[in-house]
């Protein structure tokens, strides 16, 4: 999962002088800080072109709040709640059966209503703590800690957490990881423990799948499987009845629902990407994760290459595993990397001074200043621009 | 605005063994409990199948987080936000000059981020109190506590509030008011006072539009204003610069801005309202005002004719008033009927007994059991259903 930055305002393609009326942009700041999916883009024009893929609602539909009055999650689609079951036993990257499927408006929306299913009924007298394990996801401190809950409470690190003699705690698992893209598991494994698995990045194009996963609680998100960040649709799988109960109320509460347009065009989308995996897929369809995976493959090349040149920065090497999906050894390909820079520098700054390129430095992770974090799911054009500028870097 | 009500799943058309194989269902419960808008559904029936109107979307289309990365909204669509104020400034109900649009998922989604925009920056050392006078909507309570903030608390009826020598409090102001249908104004009007005004019933189908509304937070929802409640749109009009970015970053926390297809949907729907208002519209395309209060004028003299039929029941009157939209002296027809049983009766239960007729209890405003909220947006045979056993009650 992603985030946009903090408080500032997000930089796109400005020019030095920050205005916005020259036609031609020779030196343009480049922003690799949020891990917008425009990568994506490429593959859906050329589907859409081929294939007219539009999503059309009538004036009249969608009116009511409910999209399955009778189900556990009354706001979900069930053309949604079927796509996602589908393409989940397409791929092979989670168990599905037995699990209810609760819909968020995005990732972000689910991982609170998760917070809140596993504390509410707990009547503790002090908040629970949530931890992760450090670098963790830039956005959990402030999205755990801004309305002050009295529920939940941000307690950093996982790896330093002391679990109190079975005291009640949430470790939420991100796996693969977010900012490094290593693959996880729990590592307090204390007696209170419940779990929260932020799989976003667990799809073939980025990582190996090497079975289906089984978790408690598991989130999903279209932003970072097929590049529809602008949908704001996640999806839980849950496994505990009541757990999904609560974090049904707790959407019910916070926005009423989900925006069925947006559900009822993911769904479209999904039912595409299934069709691409498919043996008997039309011909000129191309396999959605195949072809996002070679993106990603070419651009990982591109940026070893450009980072050898520095002897400034190194980047992690991960090891091959065998993928279920792609039926092979695979090598993983982050959404995003996570780049050291030499000691003592200030990797971030670095980037923006030298390269003009926008990264979320290591500190907002729980890490140190010599680590950034660069989106590899940008648009072409600017992945480009800052592999050239990378590899030119002077020191 | 309306919620869906607690915990309870919601009852729609079920017959009386709960059993879903029955194909004619002869005395199916009618639930009137929420404010589901499905009495719109006609309307934008016959637009569609006139004009064709439909929001379509190709694959590739709203990829991105952002839709206006250099606005103070940066997730607000530059085609809402048009189609926002053109309707304002057509039907006259509020000032949008000078005032930032931020959107949100609904306006509950709204409320809260104007309750967190307002007490964060005030770095008080207990949570705000929050207030609305009695009535007041039944969701308030819960979306105000149900993650027990450190920065703000429910704190009841607005009337018996004591500000104590201007401490900062907020009064939620809801105008027309849910359940009631009431014109508000703020009650405490103490030193320390913040409002929010939400203003999702001022619109010329259930209120006279007096004058153009200029409040420091306005919240107004599609769902209520054209029906559309399934597409999850609410909008704030907000003076205070600073109040705007913070709801802004309310809401990029909580969901990472609002469904992109949601609002180009909106949009379009808002763009049709429009057109449907102007002296020069395409002949066949009614009023949408109008054509709404119309049928809301026939449903409010249904529901008088049975409730005088049965002694047990009354409802208020409101006085006319001059509306500058209609140019005439118009009656109000609010979204809900606050409906009175004789004292010492419970009339949600007797309405549920004998009329089989879900509704919202008094109770649940903050009022007593002999009061109960009736939607008056329901589809129609619903609604007819309803009046018919409402005139045929016997006690």
């Amino acid at each position: 999962m992603s985030r946009i930055c903090g408080t500032e305002q997000p930089l796109v393609f400005r020019d030095s002088k920050n205005t916005a009326s020259i036609p031609l942009l020779q030196d343009p700041i480049v922003n690799l800080d949020h891990g917008d999916p425009m990568m994506y883009e490429s593959y859906w024009k050329e589907v859409s072109d081929k294939y007219g893929v539009s999503t059309a609602i009538p004036g009249f539909q969608c009116l009511s709040y409910f999209a399955n009055a009778k189900g556990l999650c009354w706001f979900l689609e069930p053309k949604l709640e079927e796509e996602i079951k589908r393409l989940h036993n397409n791929v092979g990257n989670a168990l599905v059966r037995d699990c209810h499927v609760v819909v968020g408006t995005g990732s972000s929306q689910l991982i609170l209503a998760a917070l809140y299913a596993l504390c509410d009924s707990l009547n503790e007298p002090h908040p629970i703590d949530v931890v992760s394990a450090f670098p963790y996801y830039s956005s959990y401190p402030e999205m755990i800690e801004f309305v002050k809950s009295g529920l939940f409470k941000w307690s950093g690190d996982a790896r330093g957490f002391d679990d109190k003699d079975g005291r009640p705690y949430i470790e939420i698992v991100t796996s693969p990881n977010n900012p490094d893209g290593l693959v996880r598991e729990a590592v307090v494994n204390g007696q209170g423990g419940m779990l929260v698995h932020d799989l976003a990045y667990y799809w073939p194009q980025y990582t190996a799948v090497t079975s289906p996963a089984h978790h408690d609680i598991m989130l999903f998100t279209a932003s970072k499987c097929t590049g529809h960040a602008g949908s704001r649709i996640g999806w839980a799988l849950v496994k505990d009845e009541k757990v999904a109960r609560k974090m049904v109320k707790f959407i019910e509460i916070n926005t009423i629902g989900v925006s069925k347009e947006a559900q009822l065009r993911v769904a479209n989308i999904l039912e595409i990407v299934s069709l691409s995996c498919q043996r008997h897929k039309p011909r000129e369809l191309e396999n959605f994760f195949e072809h996002s995976r070679n993106l990603l493959a070419k651009r990982w090349r591109k940026l070893r290459e450009a980072v050898e040149n520095t002897d400034i920065f190194t980047i992690p090497k991960f090891p091959r595993r065998y993928c279920t999906y792609a039926r092979d050894f695979t090598e993983p390909y982050p959404a995003f990397a996570w780049i050291k820079s030499k000691e003592g520098t200030d990797c971030e700054k670095l980037l923006r001074g030298q390269c003009k390129t926008m990264t979320r430095s290591g500190e907002r992770f729980g890490s140190d200043i010599e680590y950034a974090r660069i989106s590899m799911l940008s648009k072409d054009e600017e992945f480009e621009m800052f592999v050239r500028r990378l590899a030119a870097i002077k020191m």
